[in-house]
């Protein structure tokens, strides 16, 4: 299967923007290069006339729990605890497999519809959460959440290896696994030390919450008398590739721990900013060199998975927070929802840029609309302008999986409805 | 002309949802209830169904320069006094009329895309902002900006005057005007003592700029030993309806004066938060009793003038830089979108909700779709999950202007055509 992409204003994040050819072979990249220059040996199966659209990197969603869109908009501006014990927590722990499955192809259809490809997941149900991104044709990087204090602690902790050696490099090599551990106030050193054995053992990473909110920080401290950056430091995890969700509060020391390990963060701006949680120092932690990615959280609070807004709204919220409108610049911002992302998730190799050798996971924009117009700067317009109806095309692992807005894998009506009935039965049943 | 819009989700802003009918006569609603209720007597010209559609009076952009909409995506992530004497003064310099009726057309077809059916603007060459207005059908409070320090201030103050004496009431009542004075670093007292004795001639409020940056306040402080609105207050400004954009820098005896003179603020988080200007005390005002409306200001420092996602931006920065999640709710920051922007435009009497006796400007949202699914709470989806695109119908002062998606009024490719060329004739020309 040969796809040839023609004629596209084509920002492939790894060096300059031009307008020309991508083609395709077998999912990887063979060519990127100005119009007429593709060789002349490349014989496409299928042709997309791109003219006067954009083309970029597909976009990385490194934090998210798909399942979680049936509660968009179920429990809004409420105080943290009330929101997650009294409301989150009762309608979680109704979820069935097959509710888990219809709330991911709903994440799913969104996800595509607004130019993502690539996200990390942490649910639980997670076989279910692998077929709908099996179905629906989007790369993953899932795990199991794992819960230390929970009696059913070493049965997730079996069950989460058990999904790795199941669907760790699955669906064609879309789907990666990782191990789960949810969080330092939630798995204890003991427990967490079992995960980083089993994670060694399986070869994988892993993908945890750190430094949330100031309740973490002070529960973490008068237990344990550091921060939970410093206990993960004492407890091994970093040993490991990790991917940290969040990151808000941290000392210096923390942010030099983050850099010299390797640590990949998961900035969630609109999530911190909805459960007012804070404002991670995004800045900073590029100063010092931790690699940075971003990602939306769960639709419960943000309340949607929409990354062209999570861009714009990190880019934004950092130069308020800095009091300097020069930070986080729009071409930096495009470079963490892409490659920064995908070196977050550990597939920088395979994924984030439009390179030759690299897998073709490709967004079509289109950009002959009035809140795009003049085409002064398509990084900019991407980063401060765009929405996520602007995206035409998505293309991941070389296959057109939405075209013309319309996505070609799974039945859009089926989902809604599935999921508009699994979400009020849910309610229904709390 | 009678009008009926059938079946929708109905959000009224005043009073509770329903699920019904809006009739509309002569441009003013007429009736505004549960399906099955509007009289036998309205027989309709035009009939929506709009089954499976949310239905909210149209949101209010409270300050904006239109025009502006050819810079976008000129100039980003500059230092602010650099982005403004280099790049954005020098090529502003170079507008002619013909290049803001573009721009101001452009600017116009991007607000009725996502929903927004009246804006207050400041520019200049407003008698070609107003034939803007007036040919595509918005409402807008327009008035000619002031710069009191300018060689011109006084023909500035005449032509502002006349554009009044010209605008205030037209098109067919949609088009209403005031003064313009710039903002207290621009406007001496005794200029402003001028503009005041002019809107009170005219019977006219004003719109300024105040209290934007830090820099400002340590001007006028180091000038008049007072803040702007101190300033303001002293001037005699407040005695006349105005409308403040920004008042991002506030002391408690601001917010006071304020609310006592009923001065209406345009809140541009989006704005504020892209050149770094500061955060608005806007839970702080609103607990204080002052009122509050939101806007985009221009595209050359937003760079959108997408409403609906500046409600969300606004309830989300609140929550974060109060540290509290319950501010600003869905509701409010709905009405503030609104009802609120009509208060602070004067305009209350006429739009900003949904009820008998106002003049008919609704917006009819899609809802069926991945990112507004499930139905859990229509309010909360606006204003946390919706995106311009979901605006399927816009209709003003009881005109359809756009229907799925599709502007009636004018040609959309001539003007994006027109603005891409006047943009690209201008930073040629620069
Ligand atoms: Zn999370
Ligand atoms: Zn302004």
């Amino acid at each position: 299967m040969r796809l040839l992409i023609r004629n596209a204003y084509v920002i492939p994040v790894a060096g300059s923007d031009f307008t020309g050819d991508v083609a395709v072979e077998e999912g990887r990249i063979v060519f990127a290069g100005p119009t007429g220059a593709v060789p002349g040996t490349f014989e496409a199966d299928e042709t997309i006339d791109a003219t006067g659209m954009v083309a970029t990197p597909g976009l990385v969603n490194c934090h998210t729990h798909a399942a979680m869109t049936l509660f968009r908009g179920y429990a809004d501006d409420l105080p943290l605890m009330e929101w997650l014990t009294r409301k989150i927590w009762p309608v979680e722990n109704l979820l069935t497999g097959d509710d888990i499955y219809w709330g991911s192809l709903l994440a799913g259809l969104e996800m595509l519809k607004s130019g993502t490809t690539t996200f990390a997941d942490q649910y639980f149900e997670m076989d279910r959460v692998a077929q709908a991104v099996e179905e629906i044709g989007l790369r993953a990087s899932l795990c199991r959440g794992l819960i230390g204090v929970s009696e059913h602690a070493e049965k997730a902790l079996a069950e989460g290896c058990e999904f790795v050696r199941r669907w760790h490099g699955a669906a064609a090599g879309r789907i990666s696994a990782m191990l789960g551990p949810h969080a330092p106030y939630t798995c204890p050193p003991a427990y967490l030390k079992k995960v980083v054995a089993a994670s060694e053992e399986l070869d994988v990473g892993l993908h945890i919450h750190l430094s949330e909110t100031r309740t973490e920080i002070e529960q973490i401290k008068a237990e344990y008398g550091c921060s939970p950056i410093a206990l993960m430091e004492e407890t091994g995890l970093f040993h490991r590739p990790v991917l940290a969700a969040h990151c808000v509060h941290l000392s210096e020391a923390d942010i030099k721990i983050l850099a010299r390990r390797g640590v990949g963060v998961a900035h969630n701006p609109q999530s911190n900013m909805k459960l007012a949680s804070g404002i991670a120092p995004v800045v900073r932690m590029l100063a010092a060199g931790v690699r940075v990615g971003i990602g939306t959280d769960g639709a419960a609070s943000n309340n949607d998975l929409n990354m062209v807004e999570e861009m714009r709204t990190a880019a934004l919220l950092q130069k308020v927070a800095q009091g300097d409108p020069t930070v986080l610049p729009a071409g930096l911002v495009l470079e963490m929802a892409t490659a920064g992302g995908a070196r977050v998730l550990g597939l920088e190799d395979r994924i984030g840029t439009l390179e030759v050798g690299k897998r073709a996971d490709v967004v079509l924009w289109r950009v002959n609309q009035p809140h795009l117009c003049p085409a002064h700067n398509y990084q900019a317009h991407l980063v401060y302008s765009a929405g996520r109806a602007d995206v035409d095309t998505v293309i991941v692992d070389g296959h057109v999986v939405m075209r013309g807005r319309r996505v070609l894998t799974v039945d859009e009506e089926t989902v809604l409805r599935q999921a508009e009935r699994t979400a009020r039965r849910l309610i229904e049943s709390v």
